[in-house]
């Protein structure tokens, strides 16, 4: 079995479900032992959290946290590291050069999974920092897939319902925005629509029916298949 | 701000809990950031698990698992190392041996918050191998508390409950089996049940009214206190 490193705090309540998703993946009857992982949850300001997803300011303060956590994971010896956080995936680049183990990106994850539906249309929901970062757009369009993204009004009002993710203050309301923003895409004709932000599956409904992919879940279970596949 | 390490994995759900608990606990817009908090979920065989839990066998063979995560966990910058594990607390003494850092036991936590709320009779449920260690017994004692514990059925019954708690396959049967524990304890005059398995929280119904000292709960509330205040 490989041990998995995982960045995470961003924020802890999504770390702690992908952490337990795992867990219940990894099929012990098979395995024989639990799976062995690692967190790092990283002390990010919340100064910093909250500017780099209200606005569209500079994330490189967030970096040195992220490299920090990589490199402690693999000394304490992670076979490969994944980052519980989409937007932050905009230091790929740099987490996989300050490691020697292999980084399995959440923006790979998805981008396979889309391929794999043979999906031609989807949806976006995230941050608007990764929205504007174009992370899924590029790597999409290389593979014919079209992205449909939220008008801005919608997407900074979505925005904010993050943003009371990520600070455990969400209600009812935010789950309407959510689900408004999930209409709004498949009325644009999407297949699919996804879930680039690793907290918003936290509004989803036992009995919401439309397709989903979501960047928390396939992660999980590209995750749980390495720690027991190798 | 202290940086928590947890040695996790028994079972990973409830970890995943007190993880997400402490980081509701702690509060950010006092620290102005989130918690630093290292888990290292153990991979612990399932062999080992079951036999330990449901028989009486002996725990040797998971001690190496514990004390090396104790010691990857101060190496990663631990301030103060907790164990997501009643049961395994019968080795707090090689832990607290083998490492440099505070080792902050469940078992002082949770005495300790039985001799704040002035009780002088609890009950006990836990495993057949905690009841059975004497780890509350003698503490309590030593500070005139009683402690009642379940008879020899309905403890065998019990620990067939935290085994299906902690391999995920429990159900509303296994509610059961826990409520008519907790009310035969009341049944004797106890003033609080100390729940001394991390995993028999997940059985509490938000509508339970009776007075319990969850384990989990005061490890979570008196590390994010260690994490805040030092």
């Amino acid at each position: 079995m490989k041990t998995l490193g995982v960045i995470g705090g961003l924020g802890p309540q999504t770390t702690a479900d992908l952490y337990r998703r795992i867990g219940e993946l990894v099929d012990v009857s098979k395995t024989g032992q639990r799976p062995h992982i690692i967190i790092d949850s990283i002390p990010i300001t919340t100064y910093l959290e909250n500017e780099n997803i209200i606005h569209e300011r500079e994330f490189e303060p967030v970096l040195p946290y992220l490299i920090n956590a990589a490199i402690n994971l693999e000394k304490s010896g992670a076979d490969f590291i994944v980052l519980a956080c989409n937007s932050l995936h905009i230091f790929t680049k740099e987490i996989t050069e300050a490691i020697n183990v292999p980084f399995v990106s959440i923006t790979d994850t998805v981008v396979q999974t889309v391929l794999e539906k043979g999906y031609k249309k989807v949806g976006l929901l995230g941050t608007i920092r990764t929205n504007s970062s174009k992370m899924y757009d590029i790597p999409l369009k290389k593979q014919g897939v079209d992205l449909y993204k939220l008008d801005v009004e919608r997407q900074k009002e979505l925005n904010k319902t993050i943003i009371r993710l990520i600070n455990n203050t969400y209600d009812q309301s935010d789950s309407i925005i959510f689900h408004d923003a999930v209409y709004k895409l498949f009325d644009n004709g999407v297949e699919g629509v996804i879930l680039a932000c690793t907290d918003l599956h936290l509004l989803m409904n036992v009995t919401d029916n439309f397709e989903i992919i979501d960047a928390m879940e396939v992660l999980a279970q590209r995750s749980a298949k390495i720690i027991q596949n190798g």
